[in-house]
């Protein structure tokens, strides 16, 4: 097999775990694999070399920011590569450019446009096991750039597409994706597999593991993902296309989404276009719309709630109260205190009743659902804050996923 | 003018030291110069990453000792290109692959084999500082190399050449060439000038600042090498080609060099051949062997001196012994406390009786000169190390170098 594994700064935090990682990758070499790493700067070495470009300017020159910071990555793959080449195992260290990675010119979050990848073809034909310094690229003009947060894993995903790799793990220090988030839930189950399009609905869930980027970009790649622990032998979570899972369950998991605020704005005059108006002077401020709900009042007006990011309600507000100004909304009301609960499966899809099930739930609860929207995959549900765990554990329970 | 200015470890030395650098740069840009400025590691950084390189191997590949040493010079490059940026100075950091130096594949001492100076050129022409990594380069297959010590001050010197430019300044700790080590003689003075030629043959001096390989490169390539000090104003000491330099003074300095051991071989068999079997088999056994009497013995044997390196003394010994075992030689004898005292001046060429008042100085003192070897621009006294520094005053004093 062709595996891609990345490691991130934590896993590579010190250099007794940089061993650890070395005894991991030549275990992995011996059974017989060809292996690409990816890895990511020593953990706080970047947060330092930022502290250093900031002594001379807070608004440090981007491409000299990623000149700087690009070097993190490096060392960590030479030294890797030196602790592999010590246990006898033929290893070459690759920066970004030399490992054919080419981005756009976007400085400090750039994006991969090719990879060449005949470079580390030829020396993984050569026996070698390839440490590339993941997070960079370089630019058509040849300056170095870096990929912004989640860039190594980034690097990861597009290697193992560019190489037709078999698998791509992901190494960090949690062990998997959970049916739940097991600080509500602890009886949450890990997920063996999952699609790429519940990771993406659950991202909540994989927040501290995968950011969407990724995700999307294994989608696009078929590139089968896995999300495991550098700390154990545990066996992560499989992300990869609907058809590579058999059993597909009715639910794979539970999503909690704190961060949404509602607006809620009555009364507002039923021209043509007015809805348009209102949401393209959000998009305008950039606030981000999730939920909407418009529902026809008693006088000819409308009704019209949505849910913004708790983080963009402040700009919400000025465009809202704007129109309040101009009499075409009568009234605008905000509540903070809200969650949104996330039933997500690819098994919806086939099976009727699910959503069903979800509100009959919430019901058993006393929980009053203020918002519904769903999707093929995916039932989302706006509640009261407070009763936010209290579903997470009746959703769980209801759809036994502990079992 | 187009100068390059290179800033070793110690003028990097920090975050504010760099901020220094950047005044200084910003000043010469400002003065209408374009300017190329090659940097080093900040000091300890090359030692911190040879000491995690030694955690996994006590001979850590190569290859990859180059690429984690090369990050530290592109950490400079990119701060202080941050830093010229913020003082408004345009300024691009390049790596050695960058600024096109390609080198031999020798890893960890690597020569520089040619410059393509065009990406150097076009940022020139758009107005920009250059700020370039040094100590480093790619060899032909892409891989980064590392130029060995004084590695940075090649860089500098290589890019003079390809540019043309007009000065190569060094900056380091120390703020030129004196007649003398000051240490010795309080009455040293700093030479404005001196030639390549002389430079090499004052290496002792020059020891703190040059390597004698930067000296040679800026000869060949007729590089106007200047030694100045990051820490003050003061002009420091142009290297340049003898035809520069306008009134030669008979003696530019005098040099002392402790670490020169005597070898006396008496009785040596006067067979066809024997010197050169002695000396090839030194060679072989990488002994470098400085000066050669030959005297005539009284019984149809030959007497023979020389002096190698201290710390080569112990291969000589082996070598040596070995003839003496043959009976190809009587009697070998060794001397540690020696010490070579030399007077160096391109004058010499056309003026007589410089190595006379050499003479008649150490009578003077009563110094009993046990070697002496001539070239056209040097004379080297061997005398008895507790004499040495005696020496150098009496000659410093002789040949009026503190006028």
């Amino acid at each position: 097999m062709l595996i891609v594994q990345k490691y991130g700064g934590t896993s590579v935090g010190d250099l007794e775990r940089i061993q650890n990682v070395a005894d991991r990758v030549a275990r992995t070499a011996k059974e017989g694999n060809d292996v690409v790493v990816v890895v990511s700067a020593m953990s706080g070495e970047t947060n330092k070399l930022l502290g250093y470009a900031e002594h001379f300017s807070a608004d440090p020159v981007r491409e000299e920011v990623d000149m700087l910071l690009s070097s993190g990555e490096r060392v960590t793959a030479a030294l890797l590569s030196i602790a592999l080449n010590e246990m006898g195992i033929k290893a070459e260290s690759m920066s970004g450019r030399r490992a054919g990675i080419v981005t756009d010119t976007v400085h400090t979050r750039a994006r991969i446009e090719h990879i060449d990848p005949a470079p580390m073809r030829r020396a993984l034909d050569a026996g070698k096991v390839v440490v590339v310094a993941g997070f960079q690229g370089v630019d058509a003009e040849g300056r170095v750039t870096t990929l912004g947060r989640g860039g190594s894993d980034l690097s990861a995903v597009a290697i193992a597409g560019a190489l037709g790799a078999d698998l791509c793990e992901i190494y960090t220090d949690v062990d998997g994706i959970y049916t739940t988030d097991p600080r509500i839930e602890p009886k949450a189950k890990k997920l063996e597999r999952i699609s790429y399009d519940e990771m993406l609905e659950l991202a909540s869930l994989g927040a501290k593991v995968l950011q969407n980027r990724s995700v999307e970009l294994a989608k696009k790649l078929d590139v089968n993902l896995v999300t495991r622990s550098s700390f154990s032998d545990a066996p992560g979570t499989l992300i990869t296309k609907e058809e590579n899972i058999m059993e597909k369950p009715l639910v794979s998991g539970i999503a909690l989404d704190r961060n949404q605020a509602r607006v809620s704005l009555s009364g507002v005059v039923d021209r043509p276009g007015i809805a348009s108006d209102i949401f393209g002077a959000l998009a305008e401020n950039n606030v981000n719309i999730d939920m909407i709900i418009q529902t026809l009042g008693h006088d000819g007006t409308t009704d019209l709630d949505f849910t913004v990011p708790t983080n963009e309600l402040v700009d919400a507000k000025k465009v809202v109260d704007a129109f309040v100004a101009n009499n075409e909304i009568k009234e605008a009301s905000y509540d903070e205190n809200i969650s949104k609960v996330s039933i997500v499966g690819v098994g919806m899809k086939s099976h009727t009743g699910v959503a069903a099930k979800a509100f009959a739930t919430m019901a058993a609860e006393n929980i009053n659902i203020m918002m519904i929207s769903t999707s093929e995959i995916k039932v989302s549900m706006v509640i009261d804050e407070k009763y936010a765990e209290l579903a997470v554990r009746a959703l769980h329970d209801a759809y036994e996923l502990d079992k």
